[in-house]
């Protein structure tokens, strides 16, 4: 099932009890897993395998798109149950090796299990330069806290997916697919993060995964220091279809995660300049939410009066929408 | 949860979205995911949390040890129904600390999800210089076929864990640690390997994680040649148990996989120099089990006359014993 797919490094791929490569020398090498599964992270009935495949992959590149990182390799653990075809199995192989094909990842095989549940335990490997390494430990105060898109199109998307009568009340259909493309085949930002953590006043990074209030508060604990939010910038998409919905497109944007936009501080003289430059590059702006304060914690300045930014994203352990 | 063990290399453990180390220059990075599953690779009623954990690292350290390699971090992915506590995924996680530290690894943490079945997907880094890298397509004809201990000890653990009757008909109570001790702390034979992969004689090695039928089957297939076994070694335990159990201590020293033994070829006059030394480093023997030929395929040799080597180990595919 799982092929090798091409790579200059990758000395030795599937078939043997593990995969060699040869790390370059001026590099140092990342590691990242995370695990996908049925009911949690996805639904059969709400994606086609393709998809489910390429998600899976798509989150554990984004990991390492976070830490500046170009992803060499990954490994695939598959829990499969028994109601699941090798037809699917296979579709949804292709989902992954077209974004392995596209991010010049080699997949390097792993390991395939029975199991009560479906799930994709995939690790991806990469390596960063030093220089380039950015960890979400690094935001300062001060620093403008920023995102590289509008956020709560995965969580729109979710929403029309469950709930079928919505796709009527929404009618523009570009905004229902960009919706559902958002969340069935998230684009890890590796290209966004190579060109960010060359700059050297870009401070902290990470991926929003669980949502922009959970992600937002641990890159703070992290950097030691606390947040004021003054805009969460929502798409068009959640805009339009929070209102179809009846509910709060800000509450999507917060809270929603799996957008898997990078989340950035950056130096705050500095921030106009890698703003313009990234503008000109990707013909889209970053986008600032906020900005870095000593006092630890996150607020949210609602037109001067700061209110805690409640946590209301997804917990896995708690267990919280 | 995931605490990070110490280990020099490591430039930065848990806390971020991704693990990040330097690796040497000599050397190969090697990779190997495996996930276990409850239900299919351990039941909680059968061992402790402890002792799951243990396993479940062990058997991914054992595919490294199976390259020549020296596993140098690991990752995990778990995967957590409702009803497990915070102590028991505690106790699991001492285990697996237990064994990192013996094994000098670091565990770089990983991902928590919840989830349906419970299940530890375990992903392991290694190094090895290009001369210890031994695979499993490395056999050649006339190599004798060796295993690094006596098998079906895991599958002699299991049936006493099946069926608590047989404890009392096997009466012996060193043979019965031995078997349980096996079955739910295999021990990954690092230290058979990195002696193992130091010999040039040794051209091909792989664990028998599955069985050592359909093990020395996939071995052959990858080396392009056969192999004739004319002896398959039992344990003491898989002997005495098996005799309680009514059954065959042939068939799951063949088919009972789990065990962790080595399987290498080595060149056949350098065999008993490079047993000789084996036994003298590790005070027991390396065990001869057959040749390898050109013929393809896997045949038994029962006093002269060949029969086909039936393949009876645990394919995840297929589902069979």
């Amino acid at each position: 099932l799982l092929a090798s797919t091409y790579h200059t490094k990758i000395y030795h791929g599937i078939g043997d009890d593990a995969a060699v490569w040869q790390p370059s020398r001026s590099h140092r090498s990342v590691i990242s897993s995370d695990v996908s599964v049925e009911g949690v992270h996805f639904r059969r009935e709400h994606a086609s395998a393709a998809d489910i495949g390429y998600r899976a992959l798509a989150v554990n590149l984004s990991d390492l798109a976070a830490m500046g990182a170009r992803p060499v390799l990954a490994t695939i653990a598959l829990t499969i149950p028994l109601d699941v075809t090798t037809d699917w199995l296979l579709d949804a192989y292709r989902g992954m090796v077209e974004l392995a094909l596209r991010s010049r990842i080699a997949l390097v095989g792993g390991d395939i299990s029975r199991g009560a549940a479906l799930s994709f335990g995939i690790t991806v490997v990469g390596e960063v330069s030093s220089t380039r390494l950015t960890m979400r430990s690094g935001a300062r105060v001060h620093d403008v806290i920023a995102v590289t898109g509008p956020l709560g199109r995965s969580r729109a998307g979710l929403a029309l997916l469950k709930d079928t009568t919505l796709v009527q009340r929404v009618g523009n259909e570009a905004l229902i697919k960009d919706a559902l493309q958002a969340h069935r085949r998230p684009e890890p930002r590796l290209d966004y993060a190579k060109f960010l953590s060359a700059s050297a006043h870009v401070h902290a990074m990470m991926d929003i995964s669980d949502g922009l209030s959970v992600d937002l508060l641990r890159m703070m604990r992290a950097s030691k220091c606390g947040a004021v939010v003054n805009f969460v910038p929502s798409a068009l998409a959640t805009q339009s279809i929070a209102h179809a919905a009846e509910t709060d497109a800000h509450e999507w944007a917060l809270h929603g995660g799996e957008d898997f936009e990078l989340l950035i501080t950056v130096e705050r003289r500095a921030f106009r300049h890698v703003s313009m430059r990234f503008e000109k590059y990707f013909s889209k702006p970053l986008l600032c939410i906020g900005y870095c304060r000593e006092e630890e914690g996150c607020v949210e300045d609602k037109t001067g009066i700061f209110e805690p930014l409640v946590q209301g994203g997804w917990d896995h352990l708690l267990r919280k929408t």
